[in-house]
């Protein structure tokens, strides 16, 4: 049987149990776990299990995994560390598959109990078969199964899966991501690993075909041949994104605490990377900048950007930006300046490259044919936006969402090229206010939208590269 | 006269006529310039001028400066380009000191006429005495003098000077260091400098009692080497930041449309910064961590870090950012972790550093006596919190900016060393309605807080490496 198909269950469960939910206490974190499965409408048998007994919004509460009627193929298992080794042996008895253990105390703590504790549900794993995510991570999200460990996810299903050893940065990605108009195949928060390692989630990944991008967010690695293997194997399939935690010394040190886990060597992962054209980012929010630039910025022919904005410091700002990156903003020959200046008056719009059309850009039908006249520019690849502040001053008796909509659309329709557009709000937050709404609103359209103009600039960088242009 | 003296007037206007103001909208921008000296209430008479006449807010709109009975000293021009060369021969014949033109359409247009017109104002300016701010720039903010182009800029004074090329770049970097406790002295967006350039302007606050460090936006440099005299002298006597715009050669371009101006080398640029010892700063967002970092964090004695917060993912991406700037985040001692461990449950909170205290920040008096321990280890200079992700979790019955003045009042209770705050929104709409409110409060009590764990990182080395540690 293929991994794809042993690892299966784990994804797509049958049955699920809550074990150790709190009965009293309805905001208790453990609750999130029902309120997911309740939200994404989880169809087979859900279970929930407290010594206690008792009831939550009308649900039984079963005094232990024997008393359950049913059969019980996956346990989230959110008792204390002290109760695993015991838990383990009362999932054998009933025959569950697979056991997430959700709860810290383990070997991350670096003190003998935890370490030991974590050790022994290693060895019941191993022994009776049942297959453990965790413990110290949140588990699985797998929206086309209807499970998920947030309730703030989306239900929609998308192209991209994620493996992450950190629970706070599985959140963290697919909240900002999805703000953008990501959507995710899998997401896999597996903490320490004490039986399902990043690898075994890599080899499911590379051979799930919901599942076109790989991100994978990796403190350490817990088996160095067989992920290398993985990792050639999943490049040559997907493209693969990799952001590694711990890459300094202390960083190390810091993972040790985190997961347990001992990072590789800062080296080794560069050359790896270079190796096997795996795009290598340095925060969560790249990994984000390279999906959108991935999935909604179509690859351009080349290099050539024309900057089409409003702001004279904003200008010289997105010219440097991008020209750091290796991207190129080319002047405009005089014949193009002319066809604009036609229509275009020169006080407030300078219209060399970058085109700072400050005065200009509410006159819907003269920007379309801008963008017309600027990207049928044979020396242009893609067309930049950057409109944020022209919002605030533009106002009048639109939403800045609608106008912030209303030059998105002016620009595609004049557009012959792609386009990428950057809304920063600079974390003034009355511009929050203003540009979150229109990220969300463009995002959905399947645009390529970026806060900053560093951000387009690296992962439009990154993603040409990775394409050897 | 000292330039002191002779500029004393842009800053201290007795009297200001605000020439082509709008009497029809009153959402047209040039009436921002009366809400904002309405609002800073501007105590020297105030004159609005209007071809038409008529009147706004019941104050009288005179057809031309003649017909003003007082004396006008300082003009605030709004009028089209082309009007400005009879508007200076009627400022002349009225006895005006200072126009400052905040209109567009001269020589950044890089267009004959422009030029014409920008070359024709300067003459006028040398010919009459009259001196000239701009144009294309938004002028002077010199709160003690009730003098604003900003209704929304603080009323209060501070220490911090800024001289800016860009009208959108002195208004970005106000708002977004006012929301973190900086207050300014003055601040001069001057655009074209066609007679009053950036020199004039750094030599008048480097002698200018009020101002203690001088922040610098510039594109290009007019008088290169009266500015370098100028540049020397100011970094004797007050701490000098500098963003200089236009570093690649499309940003150089781009400079040129913007403000008419020329680029220098950049290279040029680092050396000199290193010689007269300039703090270089790559973006207006690290401006404002520069000046947060030098008003509100002492500084430590050393390099080494105590990083104290909530989150596995989040301790090692902070620990590998600060060691990315050469800070150094050193193990603790035994003895260290042994009393820490002696009040604090292994689940969930990891005693090394950084420490991931991620279950027991809310027990008050637990967390100052960590706090108090930790900075009491002799290994340590400085404390970093990042208790952001802990927020949304812990919010029970409190407000998360209660919660975060809660943890911050009990870091520096049990502080003995400086301390700086990271509170990072990771642009979720709904951290950064946490968040922003938050910062604001906490730099309010004059703290030091950052929004992400590089610009903190980034800006405590810039200011160590500054004072040669």
């Amino acid at each position: 049987m293929s991994i794809y198909e042993r690892l299966r269950p784990i994804f797509y469960p049958e049955s699920i149990a809550l074990v150790g939910i709190t009965v009293a206490n309805p905001t208790h974190w453990t609750r999130s776990f029902l309120d997911a499965l309740a939200r994404f409408e989880f169809q087979g048998p859900l279970y929930l299990v407290n010594l206690r007994g008792g009831e939550i919004e009308g649900r039984k509460v079963y005094r232990s995994l024997t008393e359950i009627p049913g059969c019980v193929e996956y346990v989230i298992s959110l008792v204390a560390a002290s109760a695993a080794p015991s838990l383990m042996k009362e999932c054998a008895a009933k025959g569950v598959k697979i056991v997430h253990f959700c709860t810290s105390g383990f070997g991350e703590t670096g003190e003998e109990e935890g370490i030991g504790l974590e050790a022994e549900i290693a060895k019941l794993a191993r022994e009776t078969g049942i297959r453990v995510i965790g413990p110290n991570g949140m588990g699985i999200y797998s929206p086309e199964a209807r499970l998920s460990f947030n309730p703030r996810f989306p239900k929609e299903s998308g192209f991209v899966g994620f493996i992450s050893q950190s629970g706070g940065n599985s959140r963290r990605l697919v909240l900002e991501s999805v703000w953008r108009g990501v959507r995710f195949s899998k997401v896999i928060s597996f903490g320490n690993a004490c039986d399902l390692n990043e690898t075994d989630f890599l080899e499911y990944l590379t051979e799930d075909p919901k599942t076109r991008i790989i991100v994978l967010y990796l403190e350490g690695v817990k088996e160095g041949n067989r992920f290398l293997s993985a990792l050639k194997r999943a490049t040559r399939e997907k493209t693969v994104i990799l952001l590694k935690g711990g890459v300094t010394q202390g960083g190390a040190q810091a993972t040790l605490g985190h997961t347990g886990s001992l990072a590789g060597n800062e080296t080794t992962w560069d050359a790896l990377c270079r190796q096997y054209g795996v795009i290598r980012v340095t925060s969560l929010e790249e990994i984000t900048d390279v999906l959108v630039t991935l999935l909604f910025f179509p690859l351009p022919k080349g290099r050539n950007a024309i900057l089409l904005g409003a702001g004279g410091g904003s200008s010289v700002e997105i010219t440097d930006k991008f020209e750091k990156y290796g991207l190129r903003v080319p002047s405009l020959p005089q014949d193009i300046i002319d066809r604009l200046r036609s229509f275009t008056p020169a006080a407030g719009n300078i219209l060399r490259n970058p085109i700072d059309y400050g005065q200009n850009i509410m006159e819907i039908e003269k920007l379309i044919e801008t963008v017309n006249i600027l990207t049928g520019y044979r020396g242009s690849d893609f067309l930049v936006t950057f409109f944020g502040a022209a919002l605030a001053v533009y106002q009048g008796n639109n939403t800045s969402t609608e106008i912030s909509e209303k030059l998105h659309q002016a620009t595609v329709k004049g557009s012959s090229k792609p386009i990428a557009v950057v809304l920063a709000h600079d974390n003034l937050p009355n511009m929050a206010a203003l540009i979150f709404p229109a990220v969300e609103k463009i995002s959905a359209t399947g645009a390529a939208v970026y806060y900053s103009f560093e951000s387009a600039a690296k992962s439009i960088d990154l993603v040409l590269k990775h394409y050897h242009m």
